[in-house]
């Protein structure tokens, strides 16, 4: 139950970093059955500013979305995005990745900031290293996280939002637990999981949010961060999950990367050319009954901007459909049978695809000058 | 009356050149009361091709839109956009924009393609000299023009399409006058009048105008091709002409200029940045019913793609409510008083800013490799 609505769990949330969810209304949202999305504390702290949204009457009315709402508390875009230029116990000092300005931000701050954006869930600070740091490195950064988190819980104000704390601990079983034990020990409202899918193998992921969610509470929201395709949706959610958001389905979408039942299709292959078929014949959105394969294909050649959102509606749609039927199989007992017949036929992307395209992420230059790119918005 | 419904006119056609108007939905569109649009068939004859769109159905399929539909002969894109190779009384050899493949069109083959593509109104093949041209130039042609538009009359076989000649003339009143009276005697369904709006005066313009209508018949619908700023459509509406096309809508829509009854207003700028109004307080679009002007200074700031579909939800909005006064005005006979008062309240942009970017238009830099850019929809 958030402050503006109920949402059924698990949950798929689209990234609307900077307070939009690309290409999409808050009219079509609702109309893809979604009632709850994501923004950005860091994008709207740089951009339009946090007390620019305030005095606007906060972050709902802002972008006229009034279904419930979390914010990330920028924590992970502060330490991908933007360069660091000091971090100790007492915050982050980094430099804008719109102009190269320098901030500094604490937990106390995010918090602040937070609140006067004003979403249903808000998120702690966290520090996020790298998926192949150092086991000491990672240690390092769940104990501070951990101080974070205690900082964040005693400077909230707002009673009317729900503190989510974040687990860190990389790929280490040990600093997983340790995370999860000693963050459910301080009774927050959820409970997120930080610091995977970063770069580490399936396996690793599927194994740490097992490991992680053996030691959060049964009763509160368990929240994995930046995770969205439909293989890891279901794998997460057979290990306990309830929320999830990525802004993968919505940017790999405007790269012409559709889902269906058989996997991702990609719609500018030459195959669907003079295809009169929609791409997925069995799919009820907007795009498939209303499109040939052939007629998205020409606008992804042509890079015509209907192009972006037709895809995005496709895929948003494919996944609010997924989480319901998620939710109908788990409430009749048949999650084990629907995960299974999902998955036997649902063809995955190829593992070193993925994995080498993180990398890519991980090590693209730095533009100041440029505006936010489309991959900026995990 | 059309194939696709009848529409009321003086009439504005949203551009639609690769068969998509920039952003927007076919029902978006039908929901802006918009009931016939351009597209053109110099660039889906590139791009997909035109047996691609007669194989799926034809054009009104293809793009899902069951309204009214327009082609353009190409002839104004051939001699703006692509670079010309031979042009003699056979027809046009020109390179591809996109790609600097070589092709040759006759009269008879641009027939021929709109026939296979289907819209309810085609154009013939026309030869659109620059507006500085001198009168030797211009004069051939007009001749030359004249000499196509009989040999498309003759080449036509579907009786389901209205096909339209193009007045050529440039600046000059005689050549204006001879080439209405000479097209006039070949009986057309409609008359368009080709050759403006390309960089000479507004006067020139709307004398050019005032020439032309003067010498085509009153019956006939005639449709001022590539005009589209609320003054122009009141001048020319003023002059008689019926039917207008313009890309300038939905193109300074996305470089965030908005029409407002005071004028052009452009979205980012600082006034705007904490504007808790909408961007037009009079304005029923979904746009100004939903988001403040901050927001859409936001949008636009940030390079959110929603920014350039609802800038061009109000653009568009606001000339079809534009035209649907215009015809309420000549049907109760207050046009006059209407035009004044429109005019009196709408601060034009600066002639010269407007000069100055056409030039800068004719003048740009082809790029064969990127893809067609958001100016080439003209």
């Amino acid at each position: 139950m958030t402050g503006h609505g109920t949402v059924a769990t698990p949950l798929f949330l689209p990234v609307g970093s900077q307070a939009a969810v690309k290409t999409l209304t808050p009219a079509e949202l609702k109309g893809l059955g979604i009632n709850m999305i994501l923004a950005n504390t860091y994008h709207l702290y740089l951009r339009p500013g946090v007390p620019v949204i305030e005095k606007l009457g906060g972050l709902h009315r802002f972008m006229a979305w009034d279904g419930a709402l979390l914010t990330d508390s920028g924590g992970y875009q502060i330490f991908s995005l933007a360069p660091l230029n000091r971090l100790s116990d007492d915050g982050v000092t980094f430099r804008s990745h719109i102009d190269g300005s320098q901030h500094h931000l604490t937990p106390e701050m995010v918090i602040g900031l937070q609140e006067s954006l004003g979403a249903d869930v808000i998120m702690v600070l966290d520090e996020c290293p790298p998926s192949d740091a150092p086991l000491a490195r990672v240690r390092s950064a769940v104990e501070r996280t951990h101080r974070w988190a205690e900082r964040c819980l005693k400077a909230r104000r707002r009673r009317d939002q729900l503190l989510y704390a974040i687990v860190q601990g990389g790929i280490y079983p040990e600093l997983r637990r340790r995370s999860a034990e000693y963050l459910s020990s301080l009774n927050f409202p959820g409970y997120a999981i930080g610091g995977l899918s970063l770069g580490e193998s399936k396996e690793a992921t599927y194994d740490m949010v097992a490991e992680t969610v053996a030691f959060l509470p049964e009763d509160k929201p368990r929240y994995l961060m930046g995770v969205g395709s439909p293989e890891d949706l279901l794998e997460a959610a057979a290990r306990g999950v309830d929320m999830f958001d990525s802004a993968l389905p919505t940017r790999v979408a405007r790269n012409g990367a559709l889902f269906s039942r058989r996997g991702r299709l990609n719609i500018t292959n030459a195959v669907y050319k003079k295809m009169d078929e929609p791409v997925d014949a069995d799919c009820p959105c907007y795009t498939c009954k209303t499109f040939s394969a052939a007629y998205l294909n020409h606008l992804f050649k042509s890079q015509e901007l209907l192009a972006y959102r037709l895809a995005t509606i496709h895929n948003l749609s494919f996944l609010s459909r997924l989480m319901r039927d998620i939710r109908s199989a788990i409430l009749n007992g048949s999650f084990t049978s629907f995960q299974e017949d999902f998955l036997s036929k649902y063809q995955t992307t190829n593992e070193e695809v993925r994995l080498e395209q993180k990398q890519r992420w991980l090590r693209r230059p730095r533009d100041y000058k440029g505006a936010v790119d489309s991959r900026s918005d995990g």
